[in-house]
Formats: C-alpha cells, structure tokens, sequence
C-alpha cells in the first residue's frame, strides 16, 4: 500500500473548511487529499485483529449497530482510488470499564489508497466515539468518505444529558432511542432523574410499595429488568446512567407507599397538599434512605448517584408542631440547620456505601459538609458566580444553567446554547477551572414524553455536546450549523426524528420512523 | 327494549358535567343515566340496514378504520345492563358528495338497555363525526361508555388547517397522520400550501420543469398519484384539500423551471437575490398561470383554490426599468396598482375556470375587484379590524391570525387558542357575522416537517377546532383541559404523538408508535 499524502489541509478548530460534517468536531483532523473514498456496502465489515475483542458484549453490539446502519445505505458511485471494504479496529486496553472519566481517544484514519480504514483507541468506548465519527464521514448523498486523518478525545470528562421520568413516564424504548442519539453527539453520562413528586416509576426489591402506590399505575414502572435493560444500552453506547433519587424535597410520591415517611403538615405541603418534605426526625426514614440506596448503587454499576437536595420548602416543616418540638430538643435553630441535619445524616449513608454523588448547587450553597469528590451541579442564574464559589472551595462542578432544553423557542435556540463557554469563570485559576469537569444539557419533563422528547432534543443536545466534547476554540456558528444540519439528516436516517434548525431544508434520507 | 330513561342530565355547553370526554365538544348531549355501558370488543360490529351504503368508499373506509380501533382494545368488565354489540348506521342522503359547508350533522343514541347504539347522519361526513364521538366516548381504561344521546353539528363550515411543503417536504405517509388527527378534532379542511419560494414539489403535468427544477430534488416530489392518494384519504376522512398557489410574490421556485416568469431585479429580489415577483408584464405568464390553475382545479375536487396574494414586495418591480417603462406606457401610476393589475388577470382566469377561491387578506385590503363568493383569509393582526371591513363588505371571511400554531412556547398555549372569538367583531350585526365561515389554524413549515409535525399540531390544534365547531358558549378552561387531555391520550392508542398538555400526566395507552 501507498501512503502518498497529496497535501495536508488543516480543518479543525477554526472551522473554516467545512468539508468534515461531524458533531462534535474532532480535535485534529488532517485531510489527506480532497480525493473523496467510496464504500464498499456489500462488501463492508468492521473487523479486528485482536480476535477476543469480538467476545466483547459492547465491542460486539457496537459492530452489529454500525454494520447495520451502512447496509441501509446504497452503494456509491466507485471511487478512483478504490473503495473501503474494512474498519479494523484495535484497542490499547480491552479490559478498562466504562466509568465517568474513561478514555474515550481514539484515532481514525481513512487513507487515500488503502481498503482498511484504521480505528485505534485506548478502550472500548474510544472504539464507540471512532466509529460514530466515521459514520457522520459518510455522505449519503454520493456515497463516499473524504481521505482524513483524525485525532479525537474530549474537552470533559463529564457529558450529561437529564431525562425526568416522574412527570411523565418514558417507556423504555423511548429511552433506549434518547440514548441511541445523545451516542451520536458523543454525550457519556444519563442523568436519569427517575423519581420525583408526580410519580415513583422505579421498582425497589427493599420497598415494593413505593411503586405499587406510587408510580402512576402498574404500567407505568421501571422494574428491575428495565432499568437493568437500560444501563446495559446505555454502556453499549458508552455512557454512563446516573440515577437520581432527589431528597428531603420532591418526594411527595414516596409518601404514598411509605408511612411516617413525609412530613405532615395539611394545606401547606409543596402543592399545598397535606404533606412535605422527609421528615428528618423520624429516625427509621434514614434506614429506609439506607437500605434503598445500598440497593440503587449495587444496581447502577457508574459508581454515581445524584442526590438531589434542591428547592427544599420550609413552609411544611414549619406548620409541624411536633417537628418543631423536637427541634428545639435537639437545639436544631433554623430550618436551614433542620436541612442540614438531614443532608449530613444522608451524605453519611452514602459514604458508607461507598459512593460517590452529585448534588444540586444548594447542599453547596447552604454551606454543607460534603466528601472532597462529590461533583456540584449548578443549575441556577448567575452560575459564573457559584461556579467561581466551588471551584474556590476545591470541589467538581458540571454546568447546567443554560442548557435546560425543555424550555423551548420558535427559531434557532441551539445558537444561545453553542455560544457558552463553561470556563468563563471572572478569576479562576487554571488549577481551579479543571475542576469544571464538565456539564449536563437537561430536559425536564413538564411537557415532555415519548411524543416529543425526540424532536425536542435533538439536534439542540447536539450543541451542548460539541461544546463539551470539542476544543473551546471551536466557535464558528456559520460552520456549526452546516455541520448540524448534516448531524440532523444522519439521525433522520437512523429513524431518530430529529428536527429541522433552517429556514428552508431537507434531508437525504428524510425521517421515515413511525410505525404506520 | 325498554328505554327507560334514569333521568336526564343536561351537560354540553356549560360543560360543569365532566363526564363526556370529548373534543370538540357535541352541541346537544343528554345523558340517559349514570349507569356505564361496556363494549363486547369481539363481537363488535359497525352495520347498517341501508345495504347500498357498505359499498360506498367513504363509508367503508370509516366503517373499517374505526373497527380496527376498537379491535385494539382489550374487553372491558361487563355491564350490568348489556354489552354494546352493534353500532347501526342510517344516512339520509347518502349520494352527497364532499364540499365546504356539506352537512356533517348527526345524532348517536348509546341506550342504557339495547346492544345496539344508533348513529343517524344527513349525509355520509356526518358518520365520520360520528364515530369519531363514538370513539371518544370509550373509556379505554374500565372499557366503558356513557349511556347518552348527542344530538351535534358544527358552528361553522370552515375549519381548516394549513400545512406547508415548501419550506419542508412532508412525505405522504406524514400528511395522511396529519389528516387522521384533524378528523379526530372534526376538522374539514386541508389548506395546502404546497409551493412557495423554497421549492415547488408539485408535479405539474403541463409543466414537467415547474418540479423538476424547482423541487428541492427528485424524491422530494408530489406526483399526480401521490395528490390523489393526499385527496381521497381526506375524502374517507370528510375532509376537503384546498390547494394553495400563492403568486405573484412567493414564487422564487417558479422561476428555476420557467424562463422570463419572474421579475429579474438583481439584488433586489424577496430574498436579496436576482429576482422577484412574477413579472405581471409579461403576457405569457397568465397564460401559464390559466393552464396550470386548470390543471389544478380539475385535479382537486373541492370546488376551491387558494390563490394567496400576500406579502408582495416593490422593490424587485421598482429596480427593473423595463418593468417601470412598461407601466408607463400602460398608464399604471403605482406599484399597487401593478399588483392589482396582476391579481386582477389573475381572479379573471379562475373566474372563467368556475372555480371559487380564498385569498390572503391584502387582495381585500388593496381593494381589488373581487367574486361575491370570494373567501377573504385574515391573518394580519388587528384582525377584528379587518374581518368588520370584510364582512361588511359582504364578503365571506376565515380567521388564522391568532392560531399559527407554528409558533411554540413553553407552557399550556391553547388556552390562548382556545379563548379567541371570531364573532366578537365590534359593531357587527347578525347578517354580517353569518359571513364569518370559520377559521383555520396555520402550521407554517419554518421549523416543522416529519419530525415533529404531529407532536407540534396535536392536541394544540384540537382547541382552535372545538372553536370552530362546538357552541360559542363552550369555553370553560378547566372543562376543555379535562378533556383535552383525554382526547390526546385517545390520539397516542392510535398512533399519533400528541403531546401533553399536563405538568404531570400519563394515558392508559402511551404512544407507541415508532418502528423501533
């Protein structure tokens, strides 16, 4: 084989050779020649020489997925310099497991000569992120692949995407289909906000009548088959499912299955119900708290769990007069302390179990005692300043303030979301700002379920991803929006019914996904 | 049988009797009792004793769909009263063909005691409404009905909703789930705006090039049978197509396929490039337009086209000089005169095609000559403005401006759709509202094709249809959000991704409807 390299053309950060179409955009990409390759449909494998990475479960499904998507594809007109019959794969560390921070490297080169197309990464889900690059390659519309070389790796570690399934409940397929395309933006981490005041979808082996009173019906929960099915297509895709089970607030479908669990204070609950927040003076809700999370860590395999703690009402806990008899005898002053006393008494659980969490911004901002790894999600105004705040105190933060895709706007709102830079923190450090692990793009469920949660995330996640995965100099909104056009019609052609960002346009392959 | 009737409990248009949940609402409902009839799903058939009827295609086609809907359901615990086996169809006058103003008027009788439930109609649109009541009424959860007699007909003759293939292809099989979600809100018009500036995706048989170089490529294409099948599954649906070509603006698309068609005015044109408007000066233009609206008018059956008129700009027409000499040479002064010099010629055309036609409100507001029958279509703010002007006048009017749908936001929008009242023009007498026809919700493509047209139409377009059709004393928010919210739980069973209109809310049915 030849390696002649015509020339190299620099694309990359500064976008302005828009020949690559890929989202988020590589590190470093070096074209070859602008000699365009064809592929070989009929032909075409993805392969490797190190036989037992095909014993893999998520090499292999990651194989089948990829092969699968390119038999859909017809055949190209013949390239001169030959087609592409084969991706080989290698991978430095076969047996690395998938955790928040894992390498995801990888190099990709499609030579101008040569069949084989290259992939090498340092692990598995390297090989996952490769091979999505060299899909987003292809051009349907003539069937080929541009001669490049790429070397890719993410900005940071932490690429998050939240799905709300206590408002309205997401079957698993739709899950399964969010995951499939939050894969194609190369996100890592799910943030699955699985229970909440509305309803509690999740079965619990320890606490059957927390879904059987609590979830929205018997049709509507997650049992231990489903969440397992979901983090096993969730890893499958490299990422990462972090459960969230959000205390002492936004727990008014815990009551329901749980005696002397809530606090009982009538017409003056969250919803002006009759019952509030945890009750932290009940000593045997700590156990209930321990035995479920001891059960939730040992099935969520990410070594996370986000705990919560936001928006904690007062109003309930404070019209109970029993609670604030037993405040005074346990010289609790505020119920900023009483918050206090619950969290640290939770925060306890939880190191016992050995496992690390993610917290919303208030256990920070009401100045708690929390383990030296736990990650800060910020997730209100003004997040340069808290941000700022927790770096200075030494702790990982992740950014979600911008990103709340559920809210919605008539134009072009991925634009807004493009356009934030997670380290514009006024007076941080370096050493401070590496501690900005990353950011999570949210879509809450208000208005949200299994009819529209496509169509209204993506391509929109699609630009907090390139944010987080590419170089910070990758800015170009007139680049971007080529490129997440071209993202757009390569999830309609994978049946995600992702929408339109212009004006005027259409895909190649125009979404043709439901079952009619 | 005995019908023996309980007692009679008015509910309807002050809608405090939550019990019927459907949309939009019927005109007269009386309930028999409280007592709940249960559906025998196996044994389940649509009959009638009018033989002739089977063999009509808009019959069939309805009995046949909404057997299948009722196929889908499991059985429901029996009734103590007797399972409804039979739903006995009778149609008046059954050889009435499908326009604008048909008769749609029915009576369904759901008796506490007889298996059979009686459905009466005028003409065979009135059976469509019908059975849809009918299925709406089915309580999918206990598989139940009311026992209940409704007596029910529209407000108005127009209720149209506009789609737009222009700016976004909308393959067939989308428009088609379009069209069943509109029948299921009573819907009876398709307003297509097919053409437009972006690309003109009608294959015109007289004029092959109009597609061939104005559609955005080969596959984004209707042709004649694609119109056909668009048109008789509306017709099955009791719905009427009006097909949209909007002139002279509106036209970039026209003028790829077509030589000297568009006003050449470098830099000046709609969007900053090398033409404009169709060029009123050019004598063969009208006859291009006379044969294409022919050709239209004879292909769509409904008896209307809708020739737009909106939004045309000057400045292309003021830049060419050969234009302004011409006009002098004419004796036309300004470019408002040009314009009604153009749509002048125009409304002559379909005049001698005999066909009728709705134009968009600036043909009234420039005060051209106009047919009687002319339906003038508000759109522009102020609209009650402007329909007073119309309607005193003495022309027909349809209202959009406050339902363009394609506008999102956030929250419940509905309610917005739902409050306005096309009768409330100030200083309107009673004759001249009864030219107020009705109005039509506008799903501009901007943003929208296949992807999300469903979930961003429905239900939010099903409160401009209960508008359009109920009683104007029908306007009880929390009653409508009661139902509504049925309503799109009983659009997901059938395959269509409405969206929620709850903060916390989930259907018996999920939607279930992508080929995943």
């Amino acid at each position: 084989m030849l390696f002649v390299l015509f020339s190299i053309l620099t694309v990359g950060a500064y976008g302005s050779f828009n020949i690559l179409p890929v989202v988020p955009f590589p590190q470093e990409a070096e074209m070859f020649s602008t000699n365009r390759r064809s592929l070989n449909v009929e032909e075409f494998r993805i392969t490797t020489d190190q036989g037992h990475l095909l014993e893999d479960k998520v090499i292999s499904s990651t194989i089948n997925r990829y092969q699968h998507y390119f038999s859909r594809f017809k055949p190209g007109p013949l390239s001169p310099d030959g087609d592409i019959t084969q991706v080989s794969l290698s991978v430095v560390y076969p047996e690395a497991s998938l955790f928040i921070g894992v390498n995801e490297s990888y190099t990709l080169n499609i030579d101008p000569h040569s069949p084989i197309v290259k992939l090498s990464a340092n692990t598995r889900f390297g090989v996952i992120r490769g091979l999505e690059t060299f899909y987003q390659l292809y051009n349907i519309t003539d069937g080929t692949f541009p001669s490049v070389k790429i070397r890719d790796y993410p900005r940071f570690a932490y690429r998050g995407f939240l799905i709300d399934t206590s408002r309205h409940f997401l079957p698993v397929e739709s899950i399964e289909m969010v995951i499939t395309g939050l894969a194609m933006a190369k996100f890592n981490v799910l943030h699955w906000h699985i229970v909440d005041d509305p309803s509690f979808p999740y079965y619990s082996p320890s606490f059957p009548s927390l879904s059987e009173k609590g979830a929205y019906d018997s049709n509507h929960v997650y049992r231990i088959f489903d969440v397992l099915r979901v983090i096993s297509f969730a890893e499958n895709h490299g990422i990462v499912v972090v459960p969230e089970f959000d205390t002492p607030g936004h727990t008014l479908s815990w009551g329901k299955g749980l005696e002397n669990f809530l606090t009982y204070c009538p017409g003056q609950g969250t919803f002006g119900g009759d019952y509030g927040p945890i009750n932290p003076s009940v000593d045997s809700n700590y156990e209930v708290l321990h035995k479920l999370l001891a059960e939730v860590t040992s099935l969520f395999p990410g070594g996370f769990v986000h705990l919560g703690g936001d928006e904690v009402p007062f109003k309930c806990w404070q019209s109970n007069q029993d609670l604030v008899a037993w405040m005074k005898q346990q010289g609790i002053q505020t119920f900023n302390d009483l918050e206090s006393y619950y969290e640290e008494k939770l925060l306890d659980i939880v190191h016992q179990l050995n496992t690390s969490y993610v917290v919303w911004e208030e256990i920070f901002n009401n100045g708690l005692h929390i383990q030296p790894d736990t990650i800060i999600h910020v997730w209100k105004g003004k997040w340069e300043d808290t941000m700022g705040k927790v770096i200075k105190a030494g702790y990982k933060t992740i950014l979600s303030s911008p990103w709340y895709l559920n809210y919605i706007s008539f134009s072009m709102d991925w634009k807004k979301y493009y356009q934030v830079e997670p380290y514009k923190i006024p007076g941080a450090t370096p050493e401070e700002l590496s501690l900005v692990i990353g950011g999570e793009a949210c879509m809450w469920g208000e208005f949200v379920d299994a009819t529209n949660i496509l169509s209204r995330t993506f391509p929109r996640a699609s630009a907090v991803a390139e944010r987080l995965w590419s170089s910070e100099k990758q800015t170009n909104i007139g680049d971007m929006e080529f490129r997440l056009n071209k993202h757009r019609c390569g999830m309609c052609a994978r049946d995600i019914p992702a929408e339109t960002i212009l004006l005027r346009s259409y895909c190649p392959v125009e979404f043709d996904g439901y079952d009619w």
